[in-house]
């Protein structure tokens, strides 16, 4: 099988021109297959700020209007996943920049109301591996959007950690997958404000046991449970781990390791 | 040869959402290769009122300043583009929504300052045949927004119309192109108020003359001039008429006919 990467940048790096260009520069030097997915929160949150729009998140995740969905659209499928791609294609990269809608490319389902409702939110349930790989096999590079696509001629919007994981489990079955988070932390620190505490591996078993000490923060606990998730469905390596380090992270020399 | 359909949608169908819903079923149902380019200035527009960006219009033609680019971007190549994409997949049409950096599709050139400085607008000088066709070929349906790639990491804001005009004269090369402008009235009309006044044929010594009369408005004589370029290149048909009129319009039964 051959390896393909699945590789998510986190929104704290989109924000800061040069850190994504140096990880763009990094992403575009990588050898072989690959796919780049981004979410890219907080230009959302200060447009919908702007357009006096509410910002509602609950645990992290935002509560998404029709009115929200539209902004998260405009931000993440076009503002953002357009300059990426451009910047990429300026880097001898092929990048073709995507959202779950086009070729029916990434399917997700509406998050049923209840404790919550997140409105216009959902979950990842499949990837059209044929159209990717096809892309892949043309030497062209997806970049993903979290915009996902309902079946039924809506959008929806979705966690970007669990599109990377989505897509990194139905790839499995056609490439030896190697699922990247890539943030602004060195990975999955046991003091938040030490970036050298990071640990070098984590487990379902840990990852509990952490969470039970309140050691792992709100928000790591979605990102580490989508991360488990791929892992458990047979990804090879599942690295979380600084967007400053991806050469070392492609080659799992740096980060946390999502073990079994 | 085979056949290939160019189809530009315009703003004010864009606008209303029965007219876009009808237009696009239309579209779903034509068979054979076939490409969707919209832009979408209203929206835009009402964005930038929003944001307080002001709207700088020349001949119909906006200027664009980097925040301005910016909410094109955001409208166009994300809001419009994929809510586009969305609808078509679930009328059975698999499109796929792109702007010009994806895959680096469509190439412009930034146009020079002087006698007004457009900024980040740019004029269409290349499209990749080879992707597109190979799109085509996968039944694949490409949707293009009005964002098209300067070559270097830019992104620009080019005119619909010339970006329908710029594919269609590069896909002549492989294949039949018919390339059809349908927006909200029946041709190009002999009196604006009468959408039964439309012209069956305009040249470019007639056009030359309705222009010199003041009979064709401002707004039309742009997309003219690329319509009668793209003749003037070899495109089979180039049709201008009602987004209602599809099927006829794809017979060339109807609207305004671009001859030599």
């Amino acid at each position: 099988m051959e390896k393909l990467y699945v590789i998510k940048i986190g929104g704290n790096v989109i924000d800061k021109e040069e850190d994504l260009n140096n990880f763009l520069e990094s992403f575009a030097s990588l050898a072989g297959n690959k796919i780049l997915v981004h979410g890219g929160g907080k230009h959302a949150s200060a447009l919908e700020k702007k357009l006096n729009i509410p910002t509602q998140m609950i645990d992290g995740r935002r509560i998404t209007s029709k009115e929200s969905l539209d902004v998260v659209c405009m931000v993440y499928a076009g503002l953002i996943n357009k300059n990426i791609t451009a910047k990429l294609q300026s880097m001898n990269c092929n990048a073709i920049g995507l959202c779950g809608a086009d070729a029916h490319a990434i399917s997700a389902k509406k998050r049923k109301p209840g404790p919550f409702d997140f409105g216009y939110v959902g979950d990842v349930s499949d990837a059209n591996t044929s159209f990717i790989s096809h892309l892949l096999e043309s030497s062209i590079t997806p970049v993903f959007s979290a915009i996902t696509y309902d079946g039924n001629g809506g959008l929806l919007n979705s966690n970007a950690d669990g599109v990377a994981a989505g897509i990194a489990t139905t790839m499995n079955a056609l490439y030896e997958v190697h699922l990247i988070y890539c943030f602004e932390k060195a990975g999955v620190l046991m003091d938040p404000d030490d970036d050298n505490s990071f640990m070098e591996e984590i487990s379902k078993t840990s990852l509990e046991q952490l969470v039970a000490k309140e050691i792992i923060s709100r928000g790591m606990i979605p990102k580490l449970k989508y991360a488990l998730d791929a892992k458990e469905k047979g990804t090879t390596n599942v690295i979380i781990g600084s967007a400053a380090c991806l050469p070392e992270l492609s080659k799992n020399n740096h980060g946390t390791c999502i073990i079994n």
